[in-house]
């Protein structure tokens, strides 16, 4: 592409209503134009990067042995009634009325219709298993919609289902679609994660969600460095540490007037955080619907974690206790609690690091002090539970039992659902299957955010001067920078030549004779993130070389013309 | 592809509700399933078609130098309100209320969006002339969708909008859309014709339309023979024949009783239809807004043309004339009408072609006969107006001097306007020409219907047995049949290595090798469209040949190997 040609349209000043940075970006860069709340054109540049991630998902999909279609947007009321769901998917759903009267929505997505689709053409297992794609434009209707393309209303989705006369057929489809992602994130050349998840409003019975990895991610998602184990912090497992050592200290009560939280009392002591312990008071109920007074213990490094502590018995829907019950049960106010000798009997809940713990720091029940040198069975009695009850922290062991968890926070772009039967059962699919009877296949379905992922990958890939692209999802690989190219024929016949000779290797090259000054220019090419940059200049040519720079070195090299080649075409395969 | 992994689902049902052929076809070819009232999804076998149409449509408009972007679907309603169209366009605007109760549409196109998207995007001449094209879906809330995919209400649609300093700019950008357009058809293999337009509810100053030609076409198209000259048949203009030639006959009354029309006069008398004049009795207005009576002759042959007769003075909102005013200035029943001698004075408008006949019949205003031998000058007075206000028709001189007009039916499948400043000026788009001057851009806008041009193709490409496709749009260029691939492995491995092979040559190849016996499989093949047919069976590997067969041929031929690889090869290029 010539840049003369081209409609390239980037902006010094940085937007005021970006809050981060790909939006910043794609707007600085003249990517993507807002036209409404949460509606965005995409411009001639920001498409060129839209279309490489639908095509490495098309191409992937297709390897994968996945069929495409392409349903429509506006879909039909009956449909969602049939699930349930035209009440039940609430104020995403775009409802809209036509001409008729009649109602129908805008597509936030496509189980209906696909179940629909499925219903009319499937009608034997000898079609089965079959996997059906589509990569086409959705709206959901956010309440809040933000971050430019991130969480847009409007948003171009790959969406595929598949159908399976069994539960076995899903799950070796349900391998193969995850396996696929693998593949289409690493060919995009995105650091992630594929994420054990609830399953959510979609339903289901297994789920994995796809997360590119980048510092402002929604999520946070803890990873083993020594396998694929990933999962959100708040549902990955917190193993229990090795066996409790034995009773080191004599216990004894220490004066801390204004020390109310862990970190207080341990910088007060000269210890480790990780020798206090947080005593968290909830009201849960007993066996018999009654309230009930509880402790949860978590180490003073650790955070409870709510989902985890609202599945033990009784918890379902615990609060937390006020002053005056806290006061009933233990004597004390808030930042001087503990499990040690309450005034009336309470539920004591252990996690499972501090059930290993000896000689650690609780509250005395005394305000005002705090007792040290505690150990289960001699200060008091063992735990009533003990459990998972905090969220995982790096350097825990992986719950699968190979390597260290880590943290990172990461950005949802891709998921994969186990759907089972609830769809085909709710519309009546079935099939006959090899005996001839009817049966309700199963299905799945595999869910890609194509737009969110162009702006999940510059929250990963970006610095001072703007994006940095993967090779695979930059606008161009390459770009030929002229220099003076109006008043300098040799220069500008040298570039054009350096340019068809990239496109000759298959590199996806842009020409930059649009004849700016030069530091207009490689701001404008680091702004929107080319990979590799050649300038062609008259004092280059006189030295019979061209100056390379990669865009995330720190410095330019001066190559001739066939290592400049090797350099780009190698990089580019 | 291996038929036996795609999904491929025919009917030999003929769908009750399809009107058309095209409909039909697509239907029992499985392309496309009905989601509710004009809305379709597209099937693999389906979207591989209009793929192809897309792709060919995108590489054209690249090659032309316009820029892809992608809009949103949904569209606020102010931009709308700036241009006067949320309440002008009509019923076909599909209305949206989002869930903060503003107000959106479902884009049935883009000028508002293109133009706020120009008004922030170009602010100097430098950056003009420039051609946006996006390839996109739409709604139109169409009254009575019909004919599957040919008015739909959701379809794929090609929008492209242009930006210019300078009308004259304008024409040769529109020029090269007219040629462009004319490659993109060509291409597809399609027969069509780019015809005058009245520029309708868009509005602008010059306006082609893009028609493929098909018996089954709504519009009648008027197109020369010796040029590339075509026309709507009601806009195509309609010459004055020679000159008059002398009178030969004298002027008689002819009793003519029951004979009430031309055909029945010209059977009687035994003469030519183009002997006779059609007498049409109308109700204009004088210069001082009264109600005029006058008569629209045009010849027995002919037929007026209302919009023309419109143009003339008085006429723009003429009606037929009521029996008693035509009795009250003529004296006879409609049937036996005519300009000699009325009653009252009455305007007489002759097409060109009456004004230049001699020895005529017509009406004698006296119920039960007519006039023979007429002429004008000496039985009645010159015409008070000669005008074109006929349909042109086969035979006539093209307009613009070079051949003879023959009529043909059409489907329009694309459009090219010259907006010239409509948009723009209503909606303050503005740039700096070379002078540091305010100036309003010209537009122009072009369209084509992506999904419609599948369905237009089918009319102008069938047979009793199904589909046959331009080799440019066919779901795949060739087929390899294998007989009996299940028990045959020398069979199967032949039919397997010719389809690599083919693949390899570059042709768009399907291996049917899904196990139906030889009729079915045909049959299937036949009926989707597939222009080139292999078969690989034991008989013909014994022989060392395949039974080829072009889907328009009407005998199968032995060839080996290397045959049907270059009668492939060579008509897939």
């Amino acid at each position: 592409m010539r840049l003369s040609q081209f409609h390239l349209h980037t902006s010094k000043e940085t937007p005021a209503e970006a809050e981060i940075v790909s939006h910043k970006l794609m707007l600085k860069a003249g990517m993507i134009r807002k036209l409404a709340a949460g509606l965005y054109t995409w411009s001639p540049l920001g498409l060129r990067v839209l279309r490489k991630v639908e095509r490495a998902v098309r191409e992937e999909m297709n390897a994968a042995g996945a069929i495409e279609v392409l349903m429509p947007a506006v879909q039909p009321k009956e449909l969602w009634e049939e699930t349930g769901r035209w009440e039940k998917f609430g104020g995403q759903l775009l409802k809209i009325k036509d001409r008729k009267e009649a109602w129908y929505c805008f597509g936030p997505t496509h189980e209906e219709v696909i179940t629909d689709f499925a219903r009319n053409e499937l009608s034997s297992y000898k079609q089965l298993p079959v996997n059906f794609y589509q990569i086409q434009t959705k709206f959901r209707d956010e309440i809040r919609p933000r971050f430019g393309v991130m969480r847009a209303r409007e948003f171009l989705m790959k969406d595929a289902y598949s159908f399976h006369v069994t539960d076995e057929d899903l799950g070796r489809e349900y391998r193969n679609m995850y396996d696929t992602y693998g593949r289409i994130f690493t060919r995009l050349g995105l650091k992630f994660r594929a994420v054990f998840a609830d399953t959510g409003a979609i339903g289901g019975s297994a789920s994995h969600e796809f997360h590119v990895l980048a510092d402002s991610g929604e999520d946070a998602i803890a990873f083993s460095d020594g396998s694929d184990y990933a999962a959100n912090v708040e549902l990955a497992e917190a193993l229990a540490p090795g066996a409790r050592a034995a009773a080191g200290e004599e216990l004894r009560k220490v004066d801390t007037p204004t020390q109310k939280n862990c970190e207080d009392v341990a910088a007060l002591l000269g210890i480790g955080l990780a020798r206090t312990v947080k005593s968290v008071a909830i009201i849960g109920s007993d066996g018999e619907g009654k309230p009930q007074f509880a402790l949860a213990l978590v180490r003073g490094d650790h955070v409870v974690n709510e989902i985890k502590l609202s599945k033990l018995a009784g918890l379902a829907e615990y609060r937390l206790a006020t002053e005056a019950e806290i006061l009933e049960h233990l004597g004390a106010q808030p930042g001087f609690l503990g499990p040690v000798k309450p005034l009336k009997p309470v539920r004591v809940i252990a996690d499972r690091s501090v059930a290993a713990m000896a000689d650690f720091v609780v509250g005395a029940n005394e305000n005002g002090y705090h007792l040290a040198g505690v150990n289960w069975g001699r200060d008091l009695a063992e735990a009533d539970e003990v459990a998972d009850i905090r969220n995982a922290v790096a350097g825990d062991p992986s719950p699968d039992g190979k390597g260290t968890l880590g943290i990172a926070r990461g950005i949802e772009v891709g998921h994969v659902f186990q759907l089972g039967r609830k769809y085909a059962e709710a519309m009546k699919l079935s099939v006959l299957d090899d005996s001839g009877k009817a049966a309700t296949p199963a299905m799945g379905c595999y869910g890609i955010g194509v737009s969110r992922i162009v702006a999940a990958a510059i929250e990963q890939n970006f610095d001072e001067a703007g994006i940095a692209w993967p090779e695979a999802m930059a606008p161009w690989q390459a770009v030929v920078c002229v220099i003076n190219p109006k008043n300098d024929a040799a220069v500008a016949q040298a570039a054009q030549d350096l340019y068809q000779d990239l496109l000759k290797a298959g590199v996806d090259a842009a020409l930059d004779d649009r004849g700016l000054r030069p530091g207009a220019m490689f701001a404008d090419m680091e702004l929107i993130g080319v990979p590799h940059r050649v300038v062609v200049s008259e004092r280059g040519l006189a030295a019979g070389s061209f100056e390379y720079r990669h865009r995330r070195a720190s410095e330019a090299e001066n190559l001739d013309r066939a290592a400049v080649l090797a350099r780009i075409g190698g990089a580019a395969q």
